[in-house]
Order: structure tokens, then C-alpha cells, then sequence
């Protein structure tokens, strides 16, 4: 029997270290595409600084594609879709426009290593009979033209969707499955945590993600800088007690330190979360995963949230001006005039569709 | 009798259009503090594009001086002397300690012509036995390098401070004084209105400053790119109805309509508020005045402003953030290893004399 191939889409910090994880098991084949350094990855290939699987000079996966359509045509079919992409579903393409070109119906299995929740439910509305798993991943990990920078040991919780089409135990197969692919021989090495469910691990998380990544990039400042500002008791915690009664309205109680742990965890390092790299940067970031999604269930479950809401109202906003910077939308002024600002066009899709 | 001798500190938009009005009602003796663009404004003078006082070239005040110290020496002691410049308490330099050189114990009568509630009350405290009144003005006028463009009838709101060491009757004698040498004899042309008390008329012209121009400058958008991003629902609505709720807890009752007149004031325009101009800049915005104090004021009567507290906190930050980008404060990322972000120093004046 032959081994399973994994395609792994987006070689990020993330994506390009579980390329490298499953192509050192060795027991499957893999391509990544790497599409704007494509050049150099599939010619030098990568520098690897990692506290997890050592230093490498010149590593290459089995196979690099320049496309998902090319990855297709050189290694298709896929057993396994790996997604380490940002997940920016209002942004120009969507993941599963992403992953199109390689989703044979019912074959393969769709693994999310992102953040954020809900962001099985495009997929799975896209493809509904491929198993979608859930990776969370926590490594530290960047990819700076090709140097990959990784921190913390390589550690991913691996669990199932739920899809209402597709046995329960056949994703949670698909779990282990891709699991044994993942997971070194030695456990010292890296480590893959099984659980039956992504949502307790999700909403963890999202602690951090919905509060600090949110207001860094509102202020444009760092953490620290934040908190010299007086964050902690402005922002912080009222945030995060909001986020803490979302996810105990989605059955998810999350002791009530995990505030004070997160409020800490960066105490004097000056670090930047990915939304607040991505904003200077100038690209898209995750908003509606990390944030969208997490508000529309606490609408869906009467939790208040007015502290989260004023950061989303605020963040779209940003976002609309860097969708403007970089041309995704174009705001023509002159279009506007003597309509009544309720009745502005609301959403990405008719900026880019209708002329006001 | 002399003509009474009146200081203008402030040349912007709005300072050199009333040392303009009261230089051509020729009822007293105008001295214009001008300190960066001194030298043009000392020698050619100002152009004046002006709905209200027509255009004229190479205007200049009675006396121009360049600095507070050097008015003194000039032309002092002055009868009035009129603030328009931006007030910025938690900046380097208080307008108390701007004027301060001005102040003769007891003497002269201050004129805030400045944005915001609460702004009387460094000034009461420093110079408790001078009256100081409040004048808001109606003008939409900008200076830019000495050429002033006022589009707008200029029209002074004027009322009394309360002063508890001082008569309410003479300082609104003052009030219909300084009234008399700004309002030109044909009320065509300029309008001062004099009001009992400036509360109303302060709380009115905040549920637009306290709400536009925060969310304005926190997003980096004008206006109306900030209701393209669905601001009138997300953040104004309930931002205003905050300040309405406000306003009313301090006895004054603003029509539900005020809330929608100024939503609705600049459909179509986008315009950009000072506050965002200022920052964009990098120049320090009326953040207490125009925020801090009204939701001062909320907490001590007990009214919830989630969604204002939550732009506070953010824009606590940004204005940290130019801060340290002006070089105000110096913030040395060294000194704050192993310390707890939750006793980070606060405060202004914290980051400035305390070394952590």
C-alpha cells in the first residue's frame, strides 16, 4: 500500500513546520505550496532555526508547488488538506476558494490549522461530504523569506468538526489518522494531543486572540506599550471577562484565571500579535474568525458584549481602510453624495459589485 | 478712558479670526500670540478667505508678539485673555501654565474659546480670583501657514463659568463686556449669542466631539469611510445615546433628534474631525476635555458608558503611542524585564520623572 499524500496549503510559520514534520516521519508524501517565494524554496529551499526538529540549511519537502492547481496536476489526488493559511473570509479568497482546485468530493480530508471558530463552517457548507479537522497549534514559529524561526516546541491539538453529513467516527478516524502522520516517534520531540472535541481548546485561545490581538492593533502598539496605557483595567480585563461569558454560554467554562494568565503571559516582552504585524504590513487580518464569528454566537445566546462589540465595529472599520490602501476596494467619493449615510452600501461584496 | 487691551493666545483657525473680529470692531487693543509662523505673520500678515469678514491681504492684529512672555512685556497687563488654542491637560504643557506669564492675580478675565466640559477648572484652581468665561465657536475655520479659510458665519456662544470665589454677577458682566467687543454692530456679519450658563450648549456640541471625532481617529478614517465601514449602527447610535444619557444625568436634556442631526450633518462629505487631523499629524488631540472629563462626570453619576470608556481606553493608547513617537515620553524597554504589567507606571507624569 502506498502512503498517504498531504498537500499543505500556506507555508507560513506553521505550515512550513508541518511540512516539515510529516516529511520527517516519513510516513507520507508531501508537497507545499509556497507561492510568492517559490522561486527560492524550490531551488535553495528553507533555513530551519527549530528548538523542535534542530537547524537545517537547504531543507526541501518532497515536493514544492507554485499553485494548489499545479500541486494537483504534479502529486494529485490528496488524502489530506492541510490549511495553515490566514483565514480571511471577508477578504478576496476565501479558504475553501483556496482549497477548490484540490477537493475531490468525499476523498479527502480537510485538516484547519488556524485560529479562530466557525472556521469549519464555510467548508463544510462548500464540501459537505470531506471530514474537516480541527489543529491548533502552538509553536511560536515565523517564515521570513524562507528562514524559519521556531520557538516553542511543536505542539498541535488535533480533533474533529462535527459534520452533520458525515459519521462522527469517521473524522474522529480521520484524527488519528493524520495524527500518526504528525507525531514523531518520540514524544520528546513533538507532541500531538488528541481531543474529542475542538471547542474548549478553541475558546482558550480565543481569550488571547479575541482581546489582546484585537486591541494591539486598534492602538497599534505592542503589548506592553498597551499596558503602559493602562490597558490592563481599561481593555483587558473587562474584554476578556466578556469573551469568558461567551464561551460558558457555549457550555466551555474556562477558569477564571486563564484572564490573569493571558493578562501576563507577556509581562516586559514587547511582543506583537500577528493582527497588529499583519495591519502595519498593511494586509488583511483575521478578523472575522478571531472576532465576527465569536460575537454572532454571543448574539445567538444573549451574552453582552459591549466592550467586544466597540473593538469589531472599530476593527471592520480598519480593515475596510487597509482593503482601500491595498485596492481591494476602491471608495469613489464622489458616488456618495446625497445619499443618507444609513443607506451606504454595508458589505465587501456589494463595494466590490455595485456602484452606489 | 483707555480702550481695554485684549491677549489672543492661539493663531489658528479660530484665534486669528477673533483677533480679526476684535480688531475691526476697533473697541480694543488686539495683541495675537503667533509663536512657529511669527515671522510671516509679523511681516506680511495673514491672507483672509472669510464668509464673514470678506477677503483681505496682509492682515495683522494690532500687535503681533511671539510668545506670552514678550505680549507682557509689549502690550501688558491685558483686560481678556482669550484661549484658543487646543487644550491638552495631560500634555507637556497645560493651558494654566501657557497663559500663566498673562495672569495678573485677580485682574484680568480668562475666555476659553476650546472645545470640551470641565476645562474652567485647572484654570479656577490656578487663578482662583480671575473670572473665566466660556465661548464656543460656531465657525469652521482652518490656518494653515497664515492663510486662513473660514467658511462658516462666526458665531460666539458666550456664558459665565462658575467661579465659586467670585460674584455670578460680575463675571456675567464680563461676559456682556467681551460680548460688546466682538460682536460687530450689524449682526449680518458676526453673532455672539450670550447664554446664562454653557452647559447646554457644551453637552450639545459633545454628542458630536465625544463620538465622531474618537471614532474617527481610532479607525484613521473620516467620517464617512467610518459609516462605509457600518459606524452609524456599530459605534455612533450607541455612543451618542452614552453622551445623551450623560448630558441628561447633569440636568441637561437633549432632544433623541440630536443624535441623528449629527450622524447625519456630513452624509456625503468626508470630512475629516480635528482630532483625526491632529493625529494623523502626530500631534497630541483633546483627548480629557473632550472624553476623559464627560466620562468623569458619567462615573460619578452613576451612568454605564461601555462603549465611550472602551474609545477612552483605546484612545489612551494611541495617544500614548504619538507620545513616545513625538519623543513627550520615553519609554526604554530594558526597565521593564521582570516587573508586573499590572504596576507599570500610569501616568504622564509617571513616565516622565520615574524611572522604572
Amino acid at each position: 500500500m502506498s502512503k498517504p499524500s498531504v498537500l499543505v496549503v500556506g507555508s507560513g510559520g506553521v505550515g512550513t513546520i508541518a511540512a516539515l514534520s510529516l516529511t520527517l516521519n516519513e510516513k507520507c508524501n508531501v508537497t507545499l505550496v509556497v507561492r510568492s517565494a517559490f522561486d527560492k524554496a524550490s531551488t535553495e529551499g528553507f533555513t530551519i532555526n527549530s528548538v523542535t526538529y534542530g537547524n537545517l540549511k537547504n531543507w526541501k519537502p518532497t515536493h514544492v508547488s507554485k499553485s494548489v492547481e499545479s500541486a494537483v496536476a504534479e502529486n494529485g489526488p490528496f488524502d489530506y488538506i492541510v490549511v495553515t493559511t490566514k483565514n480571511i473570509p471577508d477578504g478576496p479568497l476565501p479558504c475553501e476558494q483556496i482549497i477548490k482546485p484540490a477537493v475531490v468530493d468525499g476523498v479527502n480530508t480537510v485538516v484547519l490549522i488556524q485560529n479562530g471558530i466557525g472556521i469549519e463552517e464555510p467548508m463544510i457548507k462548500a464540501y459537505p461530504k470531506n471530514p474537516v479537522l480541527s489543529g491548533i497549534s502552538l509553536i511560536g514559529s515565523t517564515n521570513i523569506n524562507c528562514t524559519v524561526d521556531n520557538l516553542h516546541k511543536d505542539t498541535l491539538k488535533l480533533g474533529p468538526f462535527h459534520n452533520p453529513n458525515i459519521l462522527d467516527e469517521l473524522t474522529m478516524e480521520k484524527v488519528r489518522e493524520f495524527a500518526l502522520l504528525y507525531q514523531n516517534v518520540s514524544k520528546d520531540v513533538n507532541e500531538v494531543i488528541i481531543e474529542d472535541s475542538a471547542l474548549s481548546s478553541r475558546w482558550e485561545k480565543l481569550v488571547y486572540n479575541m482581546v489582546l490581538n484585537t486591541t494591539c492593533t486598534v492602538a497599534g502598539l505592542d503589548v506592553n506599550r498597551c499596558q503602559i496605557g493602562e490597558a490592563n483595567e481599561n481593555i483587558f480585563r473587562p474584554a476578556m471577562n466578556e469573551v469568558l461569558a461567551i464561551a460558558k454560554s457555549e457550555g466551555v467554562e474556562l477558569p477564571d484565571l486563564t484572564s490573569d494568565y493571558f493578562i501576563h503571559i507577556g509581562d516586559g516582552l514587547f511582543y506583537s500579535p500577528s493582527m497588529l504585524v499583519d495591519s502595519r504590513k498593511k494586509q488583511l487580518f483575521e478578523l472575522e474568525v478571531i472576532l465576527g464569528n465569536p460575537l454572532r454566537t454571543a448574539s445567538k445566546n444573549g451574552v453582552s458584549t459591549p466592550v467586544l462589540s466597540t473593538l469589531y465595529g472599530l476593527l471592520k472599520m480598519i480593515q475596510l481602510r487597509i482593503k482601500e490602501e491595498i485596492g481591494v476596494v476602491q471608495i469613489n467619493e464622489a458616488d456618495y453624495k446625497g445619499i443618507n449615510s444609513d443607506d451606504y452600501p454595508k458589505t465587501f461584496q456589494e463595494l466590490q459589485s455595485k456602484k452606489v
